[in-house]
């Protein structure tokens, strides 16, 4: 194993310090409990948390400051964070006008934010959470009951973020979560394995002229393994499964995001954007927004996904409102 | 060699083509030259116009918009574009106010930016040009007579295109890209070789425990070959060779950029910056202004570079200039 790093056990903790000493204007960070909080208390507002494990950077705590999250909790790589980081972000952003926890459909997760409310609502604190699961590769996997939550978490983490900070109530982002959640739909694959710090070697084998189709965030299986195949075969089976899924129709106004799983160069992430624009121009389906870069990653794995959000005029509004983050910055 | 294009001749079209679909708000593609260029002509101002090999991504196509670049030209997969498709990006860009060519120390580049240089003065153009020097690692290299352009290139394209977006005349242009030039230093390392679609297998071999120190951003060698080292070694190594060699001094400020070779995800990037940080703090030298991520890549190539530049109160105003390009983008 080769990685930019000093200890195994330490990734975690100078990743977050060094995003700090890069971004001291945006963000802060609770050391002890490996959260990332924006840097100057906004005004009451309802406070949008996240979190997860690891190694998918930016996601989550990139995605803290104006017009997105509140507050993000870092799990170790691949690894929940603890109830006890959740109720603590909570406290630290709590502006009075109730929690909410946007969660990714993985068990431990699902779990410790669950806690984490509880805790809250013990102490008096209103709180509501939405359980994202956008990917349509597999029902039930490594770490998930029903499917995985992937891309779409971070197109509606920008997009409740806006609500909040555009002074939605709690039920109102909620809402808008459920709603969000319903119209986005995943899948995506991988060319390499992703190599987690503390295993030292890949998670799984793949051979060089082979392909994952449907994999996971953290390497779980997909749905198939098949030999290379071009950009364009990739994304109409991706994006035909995502299309059919939903379904996504003719005349729809879509988020169209690609997504690098980390050691994914540009160059090669708009190849698939290209061939993502003819596909869903061939079905008459309209890209009104688009996202294409490392957004949702695997550690250092080569691969990508394609998310589809369906959109109107207020999710689109939305999704322009000014947003300013380490990794997500427009109109402000 | 497994990666998400189709055919290999088709990458650096489909993935232009791609970027415009992406961002038509921002720039337009000159197919028959390769050429982004501002999707809608600035007012009269010096032309701010780089180019390169592809390969780089999102250098330089990526930097195209407002307050940086006026035009980019994409040769082949590092390989230097054409007199020609530079000139035509002239012909496209010219406000009335001059044309600025910025240039990478590379013998193709220079020798065809010269060649377009003069075809322009032919037709009573006013052009200027710099060469981009800063890589300390090596004096003269595979492609480069004297020291290679690398990273600090990013960081002069944006800082004197703000400047020409505010109004500098061409001689002004030319004077602060010279200044930049002589107050930036970067050098960089790779845990991996990067593999040319074209040539279907790795550049070089690197042993499993081995990083190359000092590499160019097309794998060029670097100063030498050894057993892995940690994040904070690796920074000592490389911002020591940059710091000793300006040399930057206790009481400096300067623009701290980790850049990742396209193959290195986040999480370990900010690792590295952690560690530029504390070794710059104990050396007394202030960082003002950073930029951390994967902006002048080397395709899948993981590794990192680091690159200082001396800032004073002028260019400290250039770089917080607004900007709105595919890849880099605030205040507006």
């Amino acid at each position: 194993m080769k990685k930019l790093i000093n200890k195994v056990d330490d990734v975690v903790t100078e990743s977050l310090a060094g995003m700090y000493a890069a971004h001291p204007d945006l963000i802060k960070v609770l050391p002890e409990y490996k959260t990332v909080v924006r840097a100057s208390a906004p005004k009451p507002k309802v406070a949008v948390i996240s979190g997860g494990g690891s190694g998918h950077e930016p996601m989550h705590g990139g995605f803290v400051g104006y017009g997105m999250l509140d507050a993000a909790c870092a799990g170790e790589v691949f690894t929940s964070p603890t109830p006890e980081q959740m109720y603590e972000a909570a406290k630290a952003t709590n502006g009075g006008k109730g929690i909410f926890f946007l969660v990714k459909n993985y068990t431990g997760d699902v779990m410790n934010f669950q806690m984490a409310a509880d805790l809250l609502k013990g102490d008096g604190v209103e709180v509501e959470q939405v359980v994202v699961n956008d990917d349509v590769a597999v029902k039930d996997s490594t770490w998930t009951a029903g499917r995985r939550g992937v891309g779409g978490t971070v197109l509606i983490e920008k997009i409740i973020g806006a609500y909040a900070q555009a002074g939605a109530s709690l039920a109102e982002v909620k809402e808008l979560a459920e709603r969000l959640n319903a119209n986005v739909r995943t899948m995506g694959m991988a060319l390499t394995s992703c190599t987690v710090p503390a295993a030292g070697k890949p998670t799984f084998d793949l051979p060089n002229d082979e392909i994952e189709l449907g994999i996971g965030i953290h390497g779980e299986p997909g749905r198939e393994r098949v030999k290379q195949k071009t950009s364009a075969e990739i994304v109409e089976y991706l994006a035909g499964a995502v299309v059919s899924d939903l379904p996504f129709k003719a005349g729809n106004e879509v988020l169209a995001f690609v997504n690098g799983m980390g050691g994914t160069p540009l160059i090669e992430l708009f190849v698939v954007y290209n061939d993502l624009k003819k596909f869903l121009d061939g079905k008459g389906i309209t890209i009104a927004r688009n996202l294409v870069g490392n957004y949702i990653t695997s550690l250092d794995m080569q691969g990508c996904s394609i998310t589809l959000l369906k959109l109107d005029s207020q999710t689109k509004a939305l999704w322009d409102y000014p947003v300013k983050t380490p990794a997500l910055r427009w109109g402000k």
